[in-house]
């Protein structure tokens, strides 16, 4: 099967970079001398989250407990679950590790660290707990100096453990310069390191201390005092990473197939079948130096279409134009022609379909591997 | 069980409220005089779409011939595809046909007619056609007084039939005030009117005149030469129909139940458990006179929380806010409390979920109907 075989829209995975993006991202984890927990939340697919983990066990990183479930039923039992835990999903936590799944979950406050605790003294079962850290003003955490840091872990009792410290430095996404990548890894990493240190000359083990985001790990100096690395976007790149310098755009591994179905000449348009509902909302471009749209523009053979992007979107409706003003040859897009668009962001625009179509720097299509959504 | 009861994040429909929203839509159109065909795109529930429906058999419009299929597999066959057809989709329009459902394709450009005769001469099959007219330079479509309008019918041969002209005024989404939405649907029904008056004067029935969308249909004042109004998104109306003054913030039957798990208080940040892959990246109120962020906030009960916002989104990540910079009475908010975010756009909050749940008023969870995603 060739993808001028596909239904449109569809999406597309060249796992030729994709493997070269898990290389180098496993080359850059084993340089800084600490363990990989790859986050799964990007591609929610057995098959790639295989080739991803450092063991058939993991570790992963999961953003859902519909993550943990999944992978677990698939044999994965080391995982982590990084989003704050609320407290009426202790229930589905205890469940999981009492199947033998070791959960480790993250909170950031004293109220959700008594809610942990009353849950395993309720239940006599044991919840390991990484607590968060605020590295960065982003969105959660504790600040690696605050008080409350070690009020939170003395909170942690009766089954419920300091497992360790954990921090995510979103704010890379908006950083507009390698340098400003750089420093804000080593803010990332000090930030753990400090919160780890208060939590041990307090009397807690905190084994693990744990950062991550594609970016800072891509350019981190040194992980000096952090024992692992959580990455997830890596695993595709997307325009959003392509416009911090941390990949080039042909690195790049997602796309999704669309088929021309009309024109409005005069506007510059070429209309397709692949609008928001294919290639998600996401306009993280838009906040960076050069704003790509809706993404850029493949031809069916996977070449850069130069100058052209996906300039709007509807629900099933894609508008592709050129982004700089210079002329179409439109015998180049007839009604039914494949187009291939690149996206802001991998993880909204793969969570919009149900399967990968696998390429592999060709047109033909070498499996289908299936992804999961929902919580 | 009750809302209290779910895991979160959750789609959440108030059966009262759509049934009202429904009930508004179907008298405007009957006092309007014309046919309703609504469309399902918003909601892709099958439960939905029988309160929607004039008759168990439809008419129903649909952005993807999954929804066809769907929707066909339980009865309906009325149905119109309201996107331009991509050629490599006739095999599907073909099959559908061939199994006794009444499926009309869409259209704006010559070769695309050509494409559909070719088909229709070679598999000895029919396929009813509306010429798409372009009324407010929004997507695709011809302009009616365009000479391709006739062209385009012409081209239409072997099978391939013109059953009449249809546009979609996705302008009216951007105007700002009600009269220009009065303005743009006179626009709309004046443009579709002349072509089919166009096309009728050269010989071809064109019995179908379509138009539609949810802020047209609510203030047009007359829809004379029309013969049918196609509304999606009115089922559940959103915060981009309200800024429009389609519907009021408390008629707005979705909404996504989150949990609280944590808090930034020197930034007034409540974190919660529904990020964009709960809400969906849609942002349409930025564009209007007041922007509501990712949405609106209820409390638990469904009370609105005056001044709130959801302001900012990661994947897994809500951060709920004052817009108006008021205090926050953080005892409201504790770890695991529950709240309500109204979306933006329904059709795109409601397509990151595989199930609504339905409540009518109260806390109480009456049921729960699934929705379909994909092509």
């Amino acid at each position: 099967m060739e993808l001028g075989d596909l239904l449109t829209p569809a999406l597309v995975v060249d796992e030729g970079r994709m493997t070269r993006n898990i290389d180098r991202m496993r080359r850059r984890v084993s340089e800084l001398g600490v363990s990989f927990r790859p986050h799964v939340k990007t591609c929610k697919s057995l098959e790639i989250a295989r080739r991803l983990m450092p063991t058939p066990r993991g570790p992963i990183t999961v953003s859902t407990l519909k993550e943990a479930e999944q992978f677990f039923a698939h044999g994965v039992t080391d995982v982590l679950y990084a989003v704050g835990i609320a407290p009426s999903k202790l229930a589905h936590v205890g469940d999981l590790r009492a199947r033998g799944c070791d959960l480790s979950a993250i909170l950031d406050s004293v109220d959700a660290a008594r809610a942990v605790t009353s849950f395993c003294a309720a239940r006599r079962c044991e919840i390991p707990v990484l607590i968060e850290i605020d590295s960065d003003d982003h969105r959660g955490g504790v600040k690696p100096e605050s008080p409350a840091l070690l009020t939170i872990a003395g909170a942690l009792r009766d089954g419920a453990s300091v497992r360790g410290v954990m921090t995510h430095a979103g704010a890379s996404y908006a950083c507009r310069s390698t340098d400003a990548i750089v420093a804000m890894a080593e803010q990332e990493r000090a930030a753990v390191v400090r919160a780890a240190e208060r939590l041990r000359q307090a009397g807690f083990d905190a084994p693990v201390v744990s950062v991550g985001s594609t970016p800072t790990a891509t350019f981190a100096r040194t992980l000096s005092g952090v024992t692992e690395v959580r990455t997830g976007v890596f695993v595709f790149q997307d325009l959003v990473m392509a416009g911090l310098g941390v990949c080039a755009v042909d690195d790049i591994a997602l796309s999704v197939l669309v088929s021309v179905i009309g024109h409005q000449r005069e506007k510059g348009w070429i209309l397709t079948d692949g609008g928001w509902m294919a290639v998600s909302r996401d306009r993280g471009t838009a906040r960076q130096a050069t704003d790509r749209g809706y993404g850029l523009v493949l031809d069916a053979d996977g070449g850069l279409l130069e100058g052209f992007v996906m300039s709007d979107a509807n629900q099933e409706h894609g508008i592709v134009s050129r982004g700089d003003g210079g002329p179409i040859d439109w015998a180049g897009f007839p009604v039914g022609a494949r187009l291939r668009i690149l996206p802001n962001h991998a993880c909204a625009t793969a969570a919009q379909h149900a399967a990968y179509h696998v390429i592999n720097g060709s047109c033909e299509v070498l499996a289908q591997w299936d992804r999961f959504g929902g919580w």
